[in-house]
């Protein structure tokens, strides 16, 4: 790396953090190379599918001691943690449905055996809702007015704004703190609303990360700021990076010993037919462990 | 579009025939705008995901009648079709191991409960051996010579590269047509291997495709026809493009209807917020509907 | 056996044909010994929970060519038949409710993670009505005339008798035979419901037994004849039999090698600990391959 | 009730202690009618199978924190509990395999997709050792000798005597207590085995038990009470006794509207064809489930 530069490796629990480095790149104030380490396909995969997909249950239960099977569940956003979160509690005998603004997300959730619906219609029957959209206000005073007596309601997706919580610090609503992270919170009537976390990200709060993950994004940090180290000059400039596709296969690598896995190689042969070297890496940059091509695009406005 | 220009709308089955028209446009011999339907996210996830998560088993139970539950298999390559096939024989019971030369793809196959195994290691023990790799020769004679009596080979890969077909006709095997598309390939010492469809494409060969996916494919042809055909002079250029994210939306949307989805529509806050607007696109072009950002790569060679 | 005596060993496809002997029997009519096959567990686990999660996909594939993912589904009754059914197609992706009469039924479908609704409240949205009752009349005109354009229903219960099939035979509505086993019905205002077999065991009619479930069953018939044919005078008299639990395990144990499965045996000290023989039986004859214990029992009429 | 009588209604956790019963019922020691609550259908089903699904997972979790996907897993007994450990196991992206004394469940396990090893042919490679047989030293100190580093092993199954934890307190082995109920066994060459709960109940001692579990449990006991209280002279003698089927509905049928199920309620004509009462029993006493049907049984020695 450039002598005199400052080493950058950003990797946030989920996303966020790191648009602010996008930010500052293109308000030109980035002065040194950044690698978004957050970005690549090893910790998003391990962070928000496989991960979310356990500490939704974990994190439930530590806190409610809740039966899954037969709840009727609501997940908003259907991205990779909403995925993981219904794939669960599917799983484990909940009815999932799911709410989305994308109509191909949407599509995804139909085909996955789930059903599209928008929150206000289906509220009033649900004994959990669980939000993971990365946006604002998902859940409303309004919907939680609807809510039935004892319906949990938590946040696995972004900060803490999915849930409107200041709206029920109102004087008509008493709160009560049952347990470290539950608050009942108790409408006139008597009805009572299970809120974690107070909207906070329950699998931050209320769950454990796997000693396997966290492994997995050191060892990507850790690779990261070796390559920003080590790279000869010029290759780094005052923009943010991803991770080389070949270091996110190598650090798949290094965690595949632990369940036993064993490659296969590319003959010669193969490896030609494909075009492919026969060390990686195995996949384009760009491809997200969906199939995908490198061309030109149009933007919309 | 422009006088005078052709139209190409490529929509392949499966990877492969679009890679012409990129090698074409890299020559310089593109004459006129393409559009490279085959890459787009409805068509993919459809196709390839989707469907093959339930042609695998009507392909092979309209040749084999077979029966899936205890059954031990074999899934050579863990992309999307591979995905698919693996999930559809987990949920029916069958046993399911992976093959894979990319770590990141292996590292996904344990998470999602399958063992990560060489072909040679296994190919003793297996019932069924299926191909998804887009490779070729991946199923040798070699390995061919020491499967069990009655494994079923076939192919959900790429062509009818991946079997080495052609290994098998030689003097000692002796070939029995057993019912149409099915093949007993006898050993000298009377073992039999069950070959679909000669190695071709199990789905095309021995299943049928579903209306629904057929009716997406279709309307994202007409619209990538009608974009070419209406968009402004400049627009596109003799290069090859794939869909507008903002009409693959609207391919989504367009069958929605038919699972009776409702979709939630962001308020101006929320849009505002997301810095989306808030009839879509909804997510950046290159987004594959597992989470990334536009970044700077740096291709290692 | 007793010399003179008549063989009789009962294997219908499904439950029905054996409770004509058991009236025998009642009667004083029966003048030889029976052995009720069709009720021991090998049998039954296999041909209704096993091989019915298998058939209803492929009933459906080769008379319709269905996409399952997304599609609303109610299947009626959650005995063997209806859990099987259940769960291959949420595991296709299908959206699947389910309807009882018995409470404990109904609640193992909660646990299962299906909705459990009568079938008037939701036939207006369903894609498919798949009957598994054992009932008459559970799909009645009234019904029929409520589903949607392309409702596809079929019957994987009992007889032929679960849809009203007669009440369609009226001059208002058209029938159209568009397939093998596959008829439109279509009523005055175009719509179209899609009847599988003339509502027949789609399993019989429109898909496979596998070979290996044949096994069981033929193994199942000779075991039962060669017991009654060499068991001692007086093991048997004039009424209906169920196959000794240790024969049924001899079933079993004939078909694990298939599955390259070993079994554990039982240290000396573990069978004195459990009270069994270390060749079985293993569970009592009234095990139902769930806990219990043959106990008096109260019957309230 | 006849006077003077004293009420037995036995309910614990899981099987064991309802076998005293019945020894002091057969000895003629048993001087008042008993009921046997444990074996009634919804105990059996909400403990056993429902419960274990998901206490297997918050008990491992909260001792632990392991990640579940792609972990090595072998569960030893495929009973109720062995069915739930598995189901949710495997759900989560475990690798899952199975032993069993039994063929008939064995070949349960393997229809249901398990692998049927014996324990010392997979030992060394596992990363979690379950037990749920009901039986005595079925991890040994050998196989506790051969486990890896790292392997967590725990009892789901009964009392404190499937692993042999006596074996481990000799004086080449350190224990060290790293969290409540969470015991590091250390080898001399620094081999950790992670044993949980001193081999006790994991559900019982490391998770927690729903309400609503509890409910179904205490109602089943109060219903049992009431019954013995109010029947009349002579319907209860000294014996030990199952909850009478229709008050197994009964528990069910409570507990529905807690799903918001609906029951869907037989015509005359279909109780009639079905010979059913209307408002139940709706299976006989002896029915587990699955079907079957009351028939003299012949014991083998």
């Amino acid at each position: 790396m450039t002598s005199g530069g400052a080493l950058i490796a950003v990797s946030t629990w989920k996303a966020g953090r790191q648009t602010w480095l996008y930010q500052l790149s293109k308000a030109g104030k980035l002065c040194v190379p950044a690698m978004n380490v957050n970005d690549s396909v090893t910790k998003q995969k391990f962070d928000n599918l496989y991960c979310c997909r356990e500490s939704i249950l974990d994190g439930l239960k530590r806190t409610t001691d809740v039966m899954f099977g037969g709840k009727q569940v609501v997940v908003c956003g259907y991205g990779e943690v909403g995925k993981g979160c219904c794939s669960a509690l599917k799983a484990l005998g909940a009815i999932v449905c799911v709410t989305e603004i994308d109509p191909i997300c949407a599509l995804q959730a139909c085909m996955d055996g789930f059903k599209v619906v928008k929150l206000n219609e289906v509220v009033r029957q649900m004994d959990m809702v669980i939000t993971c959209t990365g946006n604002k206000n998902v859940v409303t005073r309004e919907l939680l007015d609807r809510m039935k007596n004892g319906c949990i309601v938590c946040n696995m997706g972004h900060s803490n704004t999915e849930i409107d919580v200041a709206s029920l610090r109102t004087p008509e609503l008493t709160w009560e703190r049952v347990r470290s992270q539950v608050d009942h919170v108790i409408w006139p009537d008597g009805k009572r609303v299970i809120l974690l976390a107070e909207g906070r990200l329950l699998n931050l709060s209320c769950s454990t990360v796997p000693s396997f993950v966290l492994s997995i994004t050191a060892t990507t940090q850790a690779l990261a700021l070796i390559e920003l180290y080590n790279a000869p000059e010029g290759r780094y400039k005052q923009d943010v990076y991803l991770l080389p596709k070949k270091m996110d296969e190598y650090v798949a690598s290094l965690h595949l010993p632990n369940f036993d896995a064993h490659l296969t190689e590319l003959s010669d042969e193969q490896a030609k037919y494909m075009g492919l070297n026969k060390n990686g890496p195995f996949k384009p940059n760009y491809y997200r462990y969906e199939k995908g091509f490198k061309t030109p695009h149009i933007d919309y406005d």
